[in-house]
């Protein structure tokens, strides 16, 4: 995290997916004294990047990512946000060095696991000369520490629930589906694939409305970084929507792996947690205690 | 299976949730010489019953079940058919041997894991005399066998594919979670929790027209039975509407646990997935080969 070392060498580029997070890492990468250069992605990146130096292009366009870095004298790059979608065939550009490559690369991009693809990202961008840093070494105080955020704790009912969440999260880690689960009373009723977590807590609400989940059990959400991800792309991550969403499922909380999982604008995450009963949770990682024991 | 001996001792009874199984269950009992009486589950099962001896209780009215063995002499039981709703406390009426075991019975009721919840009502049911059989004891030509059904068969993409979420399915089952997976051009897109197949698949039907999973592979559905679950409940099943759910998420086909999942109207099963260019596939169990090899 010496960025002051860093900074005489060369600029960072930050590459901004969907969502909250880019902006924050941008904002913090100011504010530690950097002047990023934004790579909004198209159809992904979802917010205006007026007032930053800039330019927006294509998933998968190596060719114009590497111009970029070329001509801004781009040293550290952050990749940051959701990439939702994949590239086609036909819009993958890629550079001298990734078609020696094909057609493997190419066919990792465009159906590998989520960890499979952001790993081969990072190798095609350093092996270009370039560092890929994580997000929380630009924003280190996004970063979740161990122990209750907010006013609540989790109950000693809720403790079981996040056990039986973490484990199901670890085992969908292992098989890089994804980051998160719901357990309700001891049972697991949703995994979180491609549709995010959001999609997921929707489809909670949903099942509880039908009645197909115990209305007088409450249950949590459990998010967890991959065993084997490169913690330098894609940390689990909530927000004030995750809050929300916990609340329109009837979740009494939600426990996140600390050390490797991002909130974002905590002092309001905290705040509607408080006002809507939840807790908002740092779990140690050591399957053993979680921080719970 | 001998039933002919077992019939001189008792009546069959049909315990039936939701969906088409318990009707091909019950047609198939009385093909086989059996008089079967039903019990529909309250909101649960989704047919008429009559032509059949039957009667409708709630979930979790053990003491009901009880009676209606007693009074029709049951000797033999099969259940059938999905149950989706979990009861609340208030409506669950034990009877005093479930009663003795109180409360650690009522709470797996309540909240288990599907598989520890089946398990459990079995071993209430056998512990006041009765048996239970399978599903596929009584309607063995259900039972899917090993190989294509129809005239299609996975392509060496698809069997990729069925590699792929045939390792999520079984991690999910061991899990206790679900019994299927989807995998598009080897990226696992989705998993089955309290939601179900159906719901699955509309919601990869959902992730494709949104651009999220490759609109140029097509991907697979595998269902598993759980390693460690008892085959007389809950086998892995599909039908017709399986066949119209895989053609609008766009998938290449499905493939289940020969042995251990039923094909509910085969003949129309295989009629429709012929008309819609999908494979239906049965999978040798053994991890290591999946009758693929």
């Amino acid at each position: 995290m010496a960025l002051a070392g860093d900074m005489a060498k060369g600029r960072l580029a930050i590459i901004a997916g969907s969502g909250l997070l880019p902006s924050h890492v941008a904002t913090a990468a100011r504010q530690a004294g950097e002047n990023p250069f934004i790579v909004a992605l198209k159809d992904e990146a979802d917010r205006s990047w007026e007032g930053f130096d800039h330019a927006v292009i294509g998933v998968g366009d190596f060719a114009a990512l590497n111009r970029i870095f070329a001509s801004n004298g781009i040293d550290r790059v952050v990749m940051s946000g959701a990439v939702r979608r994949r590239p086609e065939w036909r819009e993958v550009r890629p550079t001298l060095k990734t078609l020696v490559k094909l057609p493997s690369t190419i066919r990792t991009l465009l159906a590998g696991g989520d960890d499979t693809v952001l790993r081969m990202v990072i190798t095609l961008i350093e092996e270009n000369g370039r560092r890929v840093v994580g997000a929380h070494e630009i924003a280190p105080d996004l970063l979740a520490s161990v122990g209750p955020l907010g006013a609540l704790q989790p109950s000693a009912d809720d403790t079981k629930d996040i056990i039986r969440a973490a484990e199901a999260a670890d085992a969908l880690g292992r098989l890089d589906v994804g980051q998160g689960s719901v357990s309700v009373g001891g049972r697991i009723v949703a995994l979180e694939g491609v549709e995010g977590t959001d999609s997921m807590l929707e489809r909670v609400a949903n099942l509880r409305s039908a009645g197909r989940i115990s209305a007088r059990r409450r249950g949590v959400l459990v998010k967890l970084c991959k065993p084997q991800q490169d913690i330098r792309a894609d940390l689990p991550s909530i927000g004030i929507s995750t809050i929300e969403n916990l609340r329109q499922a009837g979740l009494a909380g939600v426990a996140v792996e600390a050390g490797r999982s991002l909130i974002l604008e905590r002092d309001a995450v905290i705040k509607a947690a408080d006002e809507a009963g939840i807790f908002v949770c740092g779990l140690d990682r050591g399957l053993r205690s979680w921080g719970l024991a």
